[in-house]
């Protein structure tokens, strides 16, 4: 492996960038974005060796795509189109069903890879970029039977140096689980931050009372709109129903207190406690 | 200021005594508990000096009650009885209406001090206390006009010299306020937590699908059900206003997911971004 290309130099691929290229000295990272400002900064931050453009992509070993899924969908065919027969293109995407749809019966599909690496921040950009991201997280790979063996067993290595665990899973599994483990944080979230915010705007001060639980309950309303909004779209009815399910628990929360039925509150807390050991090891 | 009386040696008051007891190491820390064991256990992680009962605070120059707030309330106007005129009652609350006024008539009222600092974790128990726990945290003092000025001054140094900024607010807006910056936080963490919990609990390994968002957003789930169920039943009215609006922002942002309208979606969530400059320096 020696010309990797990384399409979206941000958070996920300029993260990728810095650990790949600890691991593996010898390679050369190409990166490609519509924006040349965003190539600049992360020609200055180190993170790419070279500016590069989807032309070039025949010359790679690898390419990954680490752009908001709408763009992914968009423009995955082409690439594929034009990575040579010895290239593997991987994406990073938070949603699998419509990124594999898209390339199921495009005749290079065993030079694909669909994966999502459970890692990120709420920063995006070059300059959100971190090196030790994807430590002890999890890559989510779909469909791996459609991918070339010895290609797939490159890039696992890739990711598995950078030390992430590797789990398969079918992108209909994927994006069913990952509403709830993710999608739905997300939009849980930024309510809360709109709730707040929208009572508190002409109390700026009372801020001065947000504690480090409210801070980090509502961390991921930092989350970048471009990036969300495609997965929240293409992820929509699985999102819906976890929606749903949200609202129906807060709502009868919400009748309890009501009822000042405080035994079942303290019941609803206490049975939800475990989340503890269930969530041991992740931070 | 010599013998400080902590009541309730858990997270709060255990930290409390860490950090006074740096800063005035000729103070004598007294730990007061219901429970043998949680004495013994605050003993031996140094939290405190000596074990001690209810009786014994007529010694008491300065009494730090820190446990939950339906104990406070019952427990609080005994312990003014007890105190002796120069002696100083202050309470760590997540509320203040109702813990104001069970002594708003009592006749040592002078000698409390309402307060809370904002400051937490979502862990609890002895084991619990952490040194700096406090620092750049907010302390936000009620009424504080009906407490001796003399006996104030001498609790308020304490508090600053533990890295805390002092705010006054009376208890109507201090319940309202927090409503919606931590108590909302719980709830919604809460609720997250139950939400994911019952969709998965007959497949648990789709936990390793869990990332650091997830694990954000669903830490105050950890929180002990003792503490916060008698903070939601003191604060119901402001609580179930808090969560009727944001159960109202959930309801409208699915109802944008079902009618398509992405581009609202997309402002939703840029018009909560901003929380990011708000938060600016909170933990």
């Amino acid at each position: 492996m020696k010309n990797i290309y990384i399409i979206g130099v941000g958070l996920i691929g300029g993260s990728l960038a810095i650990d790949i290229k600890k691991n593996n000295p010898e390679v050369v990272i190409h990166g490609i974005s519509r924006k040349e400002a965003t190539l600049d900064e992360a020609l200055s931050l180190k993170l790419i060796d070279k500016k590069a453009t989807l032309d070039d992509i025949e010359n790679a070993d690898l390419v990954i795509i680490a752009i908001p899924v709408d763009a992914t969908v968009k423009l995955l065919p082409t690439i594929l189109d034009k990575v040579s027969d010895s290239g593997l293109v991987v994406d990073a995407g938070s949603t699998k069903v419509d990124i594999c749809k898209i390339v199921e019966n495009h005749p290079k599909r065993r030079n694909f890879l669909a994966m999502h690496p459970i890692a990120g921040t709420e920063y995006s950009g070059p300059s959100a970029a971190i090196s030790g991201l994807f430590e002890g997280k999890t890559n989510i790979v779909c469909e791996v039977e459609k991918t070339t063996f010895k290609l797939q067993e490159k890039a696992l290595k890739l990711f598995t140096d950078i030390g992430m665990r590797i789990r398969y899973m079918n992108p209909e599994a994927h994006d069913k689980h990952i509403a709830y483990m993710s999608h739905l944080s997300h939009i849980s979230s930024f309510m809360l931050g709109k709730t707040v915010i929208e009572k508190e705007k002409n109390e700026r001060d009372i801020f001065d009372m947000a504690g480090s639980g409210f801070a980090s309950t509502v961390r991921l309303a930092k989350s970048s709109p471009a990036m969300w909004t495609p997965i929240f779209k293409q992820n929509k009815a699985n999102v819906i129903e976890t929606l749903e399910e949200y609202i129906t628990n807060l709502t009868h929360f919400k009748e309890l207190m009501k009822q000042d039925d405080f035994d079942a509150i303290f019941n609803e807390m206490e049975n939800t406690n475990h989340i503890k050991d269930i969530l041991k090891g992740i931070s």
